[in-house]
């Protein structure tokens, strides 16, 4: 249909104007679009019962100014204070900055500053420049019971770093906190202080012989989808998970010794691959999302940047339990692990073949004519990593088990070539959709492969009985032993509540099927109020134990997260704020 | 020499009186043996410039019955409740079970029991059947502050579970708690109690088909040299590895979940693969050592079980440098890792020239003609494991980095095989030389590449500044970031002071060269005061906050354990007792 109709609503394709609501909003670089492509216009217009008209004209771009009009009530003295210790420069009190530093790239972000509401503002941004000035300042905050809330790359979808205590103050990691501490070509391991971002930091490791003098060039192997605007802090205190994982680790793999500014003193971890000295530090620190106290540097191991080596691979499945067992079979092989590894469920595959244009092409028609049929077939992509004669092994194996479960080669359709030109520009479809009322939203857990058709299940009901609501389901980070399960949520919605009571829904339907509220996002203050729940309340009271010893006066990214001191609201899993609009 | 002479000392050969002092230190079952060669005696004889009269008679085999002449100071009512709770088969008060429930492995242990010195044993023994009963004893044990020691396998060689604290009662987890909870194929995981010991997991799961209609058999792939004689639960609570851990892991990377019964109350953790939800608890509890609770269940990660694809190597290097870089270079090439993987200095490869019988033999002379001197050329040894393609891809990219160091393949001298025969054997020949005076002891630590020339060099000058002692070192668990340097000791000693006085001078070494102070064995009470230094006073701190929420009381294996309430002469560093004798 969208070849024929040709119809391209009228997206908006300037630069997003410095200083307006929507750049708060916007992904990314300011002048970096992606436009929702035609055949996925047709798609929502028929999934939603929408017309072209609908496309006509934008809601709202929101590209008015941010007005500076919000008082900072930081008492003269700690402003003095912060300016004395970081050098007035660094020191920031206007309203745009504060709201930038509060708010991530979560949806009810987005809904909020759509609508201008700017609420849970820090006082002031201060952008420390050494270490010595974040103890400084911790010292003192933790003197003068001033809360913290700590912003490395601003990619939350949790609300990780909101300001919701009043009269606090935001550290900004990401102005002067990136340098390059250390490397090690020996260990194959480099330090780097906590602000600095995925793509700075592979720059220097993947020109480590011009920036080192290095024998080699190397990648952390780091790469989620907001790789282009996200810190290594912010990985390491959510647990995160880049898009290659399934070879390279989730970043809790990657990490070998961390050091943490806390209000009780400085903790630093030890630095050998492995000891039997007692509990894993690292292990209590990674996910402590700002809780404990602020993670200045990290020490990662590297991995050998070898890209030639590389073997891309998809299929097709008659439907998604083979999928599931395909892909679990390759995990249990014995054979190494793929990079990227990802299967999507019918509804998501349906979206991808209208989105990438092969739905109702002669291709699609013989893929039918095959077995292969809409909303029950499902895709599978990824391409291997490592050594070559590894790399060649690996994808002639998977190939193998591929072959048992009567998978379709995409091969020669390069389906994984096509996912991964998007695969770090597909969030600014989201802006261009929300100008015209459609939301999409992502959830992700941690399943057993046991689990998961139960899981998913679960949380397709919830969302499908709502009308006329996409909800695309994908496997992406896989184990021996289960994997993720990634929703992604799309339809028209108008009001915050609407969007909010399904977002609890899915948190509650996540949280019954026996599912870990979160794989790789991290708990933040979106989704804290089922995290004892899920693990139990003897695991929550060791968080606050270990909180209360860390941050006896619980100064360190109070109000919410990770499930401690949440308002009543939160622990009734309530929002208090005028939904309607 | 030694085929020449073919002299053989009168070892003692008979099966070891069950209720003998020898059965308490004798290794694993009492009727097994392994003689040390005529290779290895006439080595001995000639570095600690003995004679054949040396071996002419034992000093002392300590066959006598250890009397039953300890009283039990455990209150009549604490008694009764034992009795009640676990039924009066279950519980023992003679001498010799409460010794055998408080020694362990180590070369401390058995200096004593050869002395006949019984201290530290706990009023009475106890075997649980059920958690629950665990439970009761843990309720009862807290409310009374009796302290409670935990036995699994007995393996220890740090006295991790030896009873220091007065009054105490040790639980035995080896008699009952060792049924196989569950065996879940899909996911590929078993849940076990934690008493169960090596041979009896091992058994369940290459039995796979037989004992729970699986479709293929399993391994857990955990195979430390004290596999015959050890428990899960020790592995886990002490952060064990075993001699497959390059490929299969360590300890901690095998374990999906973990139930605790502590003071506080009941942990359970979460089987989700991967999680990102706050701190990760499983690895708080992993290294415990008994000091937060009583591990009773564990649910571990299962591997397929493939020998047939195992592929072995094993190569000559001319030095220590170039053995230790294509080591590395074999873990950093991203090829997959060998499953044994162990690479000895130039004095164990002597040793073992010597042991195996190919010092001085024409192919020794070959080998010397080629360059590989005694003394300075160091053997290589391994196998792959994994699918077939993987490990025959492995074993020719380990071949080719072996070229470019040429090394000398022995693969024909099937060096892998004889080494693989002894594996679980070699303790037996501690107790043969020990009847001779001559001991044998070992220490290990987790090193990074870079720091692993240095802490060699240092650990070897402080052993071999004392005249005619051996030292033998091997790298046996490699990382791409490093690996563990396992030191054995062998010399004449005759007094326990000199044995510790050595054992303290290797522990300061090892911490004055900045390794870990254990790699795999943990910490115990022998290593406890040298860990604050290595980990700091931070890290320190945080195990009293853990072990003060879990065990208010200080019930759980409590004197010294971790560190944690140590006695003075512990923090000294010194020991308390007469060590002339």
């Amino acid at each position: 249909m969208s070849k024929k109709t040709g119809f391209t609503p009228p997206w908006y394709a300037e630069p997003t104007p410095e200083g307006s609501f929507r750049s708060l909003f916007k992904w990314a670089d300011l002048a970096e679009l992606k436009h929702p492509n035609n055949g996925l216009v047709e798609y929502l217009i028929e999934k939603f019962d929408l017309n072209q008209a609908h496309f006509a004209a934008p809601l709202n771009l929101s590209l008015e100014q941010v007005p500076d009009d919000q008082p900072c009530s930081l008492a003269p003295e700690h402003l003095e204070f912060l300016r004395q210790t970081c050098s007035p420069e660094n020191l920031r009190t206007d309203t745009y900055e504060r709201a930038a530093k509060s708010y991530g790239a979560g949806m009810l972000d987005a809904l909020r500053l759509r609508r201008k509401m700017l609420e849970n503002l820090p006082e002031a941004v201060v952008a420390p420049r050494t270490q010595e000035e974040i103890e400084a300042i911790v010292r003192y905050a933790d003197e003068k019971r001033i809360p913290i809330y700590v912003f490395g790359g601003g990619s939350t979808v949790t609300r990780g770093f909101e300001a919701t205590r009043q009269g606090s103050i935001a550290l900004d990691m990401s102005k002067h906190m990136k340098r390059v501490v250390s490397f090690n070509e020996t260990d194959q391991t480099i330090e780097v202080e906590a602000g600095i971002w995925g793509p700075e930091l592979e720059a220097f490791l993947q020109n480590a012989p011009e920036q080192f003098g290095a024998k080699r060039a190397y990648t952390l192997g780091h790469f989620p989808q907001s790789f282009k605007a996200s810190s290594v802090g912010g990985w390491i205190v959510t647990r995160g998970a880049g898009q290659n994982s399934t070879y390279y680790g989730k970043i809790e793999d990657m990490v070998i010794s961390q050091e943490y500014v806390t209000p009780r003193g400085i903790l630093r971890t030890c630095t050998h691959p492995r000891s039997a000295t007692g509990p894993d530090f690292d292990e209590i620190m990674m996910g402590s999302e700002g809780s404990f106290g602020i993670l200045t540097k990290a020490t990662f191991r590297v991995c050998r940047w070898m890209p030639q080596n590389r073997r891309k691979f998809s299929y097709m499945f008659k439907n998604w339990q083979d999928a599931q067992d395909a892909c679990r079979e390759v995990m249990q092989a014995e054979i190494g692990f793929p990079s990227v590894f990802r299967i999507s469920d019918p509804e998501e595959t349906d979206v991808m073949m209208h989105q990438y244009h092969i739905a109702d092409t002669p291709a699609d028609m013989a893929l039918k004519a095959l077995g292969f049929q809409p909303m029950q077939k499902c895709l599978m992509l990824g391409f291997t990593d490592g050594e070559l004669g590894f790399s060649i092994n690996l994808d002639r194996k998977i190939r193998q088990i591929m072959g048992k479960y009567k998978a379709f080669d995409l091969r020669l359709a390069k389906v994984t070539e096509t996912w991964e030109r998007g695969r770090f520009t597909d969030p600014h479809l989201r802006e261009d959709l929300m100008d015209y009322g459609i939301l999409i939203d992502t959830l992700e857990c941690g399943v057993t492969w046991s689990q998961m058709p139960r899981v998913h299940a679960e949380v397709r009901k919830v969302i499908k009985a709502r009308p006329r609501t996409i909800c695309m389901t994908h496997i992406s980070h896989c184990y021996p032993q289960g994997g993720n399960l990634y929703f992604i949520i799309v339809a028209k919605m108008d009001t915050m509540r609407e969007y909010l009571d399904l977002q609890y829904d899915i948190l509650e339907a996540i949280a019954r099927s026996g599912a870990s509220v979160s794989h790789h996002h991290g708990v933040g203050k979106q989704s804290a109020p089922w995290l004892e729940d899920q693990i139990g309340a003897e695991q929550m009271e060791l968080i606050r134990v270990l909180k209360k010893h860390f941050d006896p006066h619980n100064i360190m990214n109070p109000g919410g997260t990770l499930g401690l001191d949440m308002s009543p609201d939160q622990q009734a899993k309530r929002w208090s704020k005028d939904l309607e609009g």
